[in-house]
């Protein structure tokens, strides 16, 4: 709850915080005054940089963490009411969760050992994914005889579903490649030179426009793949070893987030060194090499997204079963005109939070840059480098407009199940967090991908990019259509696309608590 | 089932017809040429002007159609199961919607005689409203001594819940008001001089990107009212007369459907109109009066949009409690691990057929604009109007590609429901089609008002908009920023957006006709 707490601050609020700043920075300084990204003469640059880091690298860390402690969390509940004779005095299916999440931790930190660029060509996403893939196996590897050491021989039994030790391992096997498969995708469809950021770059060509027709359509497509994962995840894991199957299998997922953290670190820092280097006027090849990064980093932010949504729906499914033996409930039947109602009335809730993320993004930038043309226009020799812009004026701005406006969506998470739940009971409450988790996955993933492609659909321009036999090069025109689109993309990527995590876990986290205290209405 | 196939063929072919050829005539046309919309010289125009047929008339037509018969059908199969002595033969439950549907129709007739203009500056909208609410309150006055008179005395039973004949007319009134809020809300969301408009209007100012973030805002927040309309609609009617409640609900709300469909053909007659005042070169405030009544036509298509999404729900619902009862399933548990990965799964689908649609609009589109640069190109004095431009050759183009495109998502939506149902049975099926109607009636409500908002924000900007006390017009800067938000709202309002209709009913049609094969399946 704590973790979630800090999460929703700095997800959400970190990502009013940068985005504000990014967009008042662009279009102030890029468009209007005509003076590169992260110039030192910006007065709202030190406010993008530090937004960066609240939000990217605080916010996924917090996400992220709140993740992991929920999964382990929910699985140790479940292993609970699971009751063996074992070495560990009945105690392993409570332990097995930590055990292999600290395996998991153990091995991503030898896998950043596994990270090694040669050369300035050689590939850094290879370099990245060898890392990854390196600490997953090891703690699948790992996993197996921890299960058959920890697990006792014969039939366990949770809530009336039988299965056998071999089964939870398969089920943490079914959970990392699950992760697996989610990263990939999101690589697939936010990578350059990739098949859907090449259709968003040529479909710059024909305007503005048909750059976020081609956008939009990629994030909807994007969500095809995952969702069936998930699904089949779902499935099979529930198949292998019941809802404790699900809940470990989360658990198998989530064991690396130290090394996706890593991972999904990059970016910013790569963003970060980029307008550094821009601020010290430092030579062009360097600002070059960062950008090569930086186009590397969007990748991986993206990979580290559709991770984080992953996690953010296996979290939700455990705290789900958790919540359903908690408050007494043995189903959740949407046959019934009142829990369909909760449903219809959850798949909503992420639209409507999505939309106050985007529209507070949309209000910050505009105070930013109302801030930034006072300064250019009172303090007399900013252009010249005369004098030092005040830096500080637009941090606060960010900071103040970044509190201010989560408040509303952050009041909406929390309050919304406890007025379902003590109004309607269990579950209709139940109904509520099935649609808003199902709707929040699928607007996390299309928000987060087609912000993505976007974002490198631009970059693709500043390396010059092919549309029908013809180069295009910075500040052509499909260039500017791409540059429309990857604002639109800022707000779905980093605020709320990532947000929807955040939302789905604090809405069950808040139905376990008040569980207990429901008990029995409605029924 | 023959009148959805026909809606899927006009609804999504007629959008992708129509816009291909709208988006196709105004990149070429407007953009490259420098002629005016509609102008005779445009080969593309021709196709544009049949294609608003097709799709808002002959589409919404077959759509809104589809849903009163299925309506009418689902209440009749549950009426069926209701045993009554009364002095029709038992029969009165079974007759009762279609009376109702008629009773509906004949008070549409005579609410249209309320429809009148006095002078010139009189509201249009007003008028359509009066006449609307007119055969609304006719239709349930009426209702109330049909119902007293056709239903006997004492206690009804449908499925071990017990109601009277007053439930059963308290559910047809909670219909007509979910429908007059529905539309009610659309207009709000989608009109000139409204709050959200203005919205969108003033965000033009800062550029393309901030407008269509606006846009998008928009739209996702005018699913909250709608949504919780629909789950209280469904709550209260089923509180008061159970299914069957559900069911006449949703045969009170359609019994108005014409009056409806002739609300909703006033924008694309107005269209057209203007279309052909453009092509025959009629004195200039001839286009002027047709694109007032145009701006009242983008309304009322979008608060038909919105009955038609209202209707396609309840349809769905009705038909759901069909389903159930017929493959012989009493729940459908998403406590269930497969029924909840089929949630996940029928929720994706509307992405990935929305996804397909829009595509399909700028790929018909890309062909369009290569037929009418051929044509400006290979036949010499199209420009001087010396020559005839091939307007049949770009109307095969638009019926080629509309046929073309509509297959794969036609098949998405024959398809999956079979292979589900067989492969896991009725619940998993249920389960996703649970997940379909959620998110398809979010996307559709979604994409109707963010396309119908664009295009009048665009509008405002033709009679003229203050922005920050600056008047704007035509060709400044913000226009053009609104422009690409019409041009991405196009598909959304009239191809993805009502698609949605039709793919949550037709879904919802097939699993009712294969329910007797998959009868014990995955139980």
């Amino acid at each position: 709850m704590g973790a979630e707490a800090i999460a929703l601050f700095s997800r959400v609020g970190g990502g009013i915080y940068t985005k504000a700043a990014d967009v008042g920075a662009d279009l102030v300084g890029k468009v209007e005054a005509g003076i590169p990204e992260d110039d030192v003469r910006n007065p709202a640059t030190i406010a993008d940089n530090v937004g960066d880091n609240v939000g990217d690298v605080a916010g996924m860390g917090a996400d992220l963490f709140g993740s992991y402690v929920a999964t382990i969390l929910a699985t140790m509940v479940l292993g609970q009411e699971i009751i063996v004779k074992d070495t560990l005095g009945g105690l392993s299916p409570i332990l097995l969760p930590m055990v292999i999440c600290g395996l998991g931790l153990i091995f991503s930190i030898i896998g950043t050992f596994f990270v090694r660029i040669k050369d300035e060509k050689s590939s850094v996403q290879n370099a990245l994914n060898i890392g990854n893939w390196s600490a997953i196996i090891l703690t699948v590897i790992a996993s197996y005889f921890v299960v058959t050491w920890m697990l006792p021989d014969g039939e366990i039994k949770l809530r009336a579903i039988s299965f056998s030790k071999m089964d939870v391992f398969y089920a943490i096997v079914v959970g990392t490649i699950v992760g697996a498969i989610m990263s990939f995708v999101t690589e697939y469809f936010t990578a350059m030179g990739k098949k859907p950021v090449l259709s968003i770059v040529q479909q710059s060509s024909t305007g503005h426009a048909t750059n976020i027709i081609g956008g939009l359509s990629v994030g909807m497509k994007s969500t095809v793949i995952p969702i069936l994962t998930l699904a089949a995840g779902i499935m099979i894991s529930y198949h292998f070893a019941g809802l404790y199957g699900v809940a470990i299998a989360s658990a198998g997922m989530m064991s690396t987030t130290a090394m996706q953290l890593a991972i999904d670190a990059f970016g910013p820092i790569a963003d970060n060194a980029g307008g550094i280097a821009e601020m010290s006027q430092l030579p062009p090849e360097v600002r070059e090499r960062t950008d090569n990064l930086d186009a590397v980093g969007n990748t991986t932010a993206a990979t580290g997204k559709g991770f984080a949504i992953a996690s953010a729906a296996l979290t939700a499914l455990a705290l789900f079963a958790a919540f359903v033996g908690i408050a007494g409930i043995d189903r959740i039947d949407i046959y019934k005109a009142n829990v369909l109602g909760g449903l219809f009335v959850g798949g909503m809730i992420p639209f409507i939070f999505s939309a106050l993320c985007i529209q507070a993004v949309g209000k910050a930038a505009m105070d930013m840059v109302q801030e930034v043309r006072r300064q250019f226009r009172e303090i007399p020799g900013i252009m010249e480098y005369k004098a030092q812009p005040e830096y500080e004026k637009c941090v606060a701005i960010s900071t103040k407009a970044s509190i201010r406006e989560m408040l509303l969506p952050g009041a909406i998470a929390l309050i919304t199940p406890v007025i379902v739940g003590f109004t309607f009971g269990p579950e209709v409450l139940g109904g509520m967090l099935a649609g808003v988790t199902v709707s929040g996955v699928l607007m996390g993933i299309f928000q987060n991908n087609a912000g993505g492609a976007w974002d490198n659909a631009k970059k693709s321009f500043e390396k010059g990019a092919m549309i029908n036999g013809e180069m295009f090069y910075k500040k052509s025109e499909p260039h500017k259509a791409s540059v429309t689109g990857d604002t639109v993309g800022d707000p779905f990527k980093d605020t709320s696309g990532p947000s929807m995590n955040i939302l789905i876990k604090l809405m069950s986290i808040v139905s376990l608590i008040i569980a207990p205290y429901i008990y029995g209405i409605g029924g």
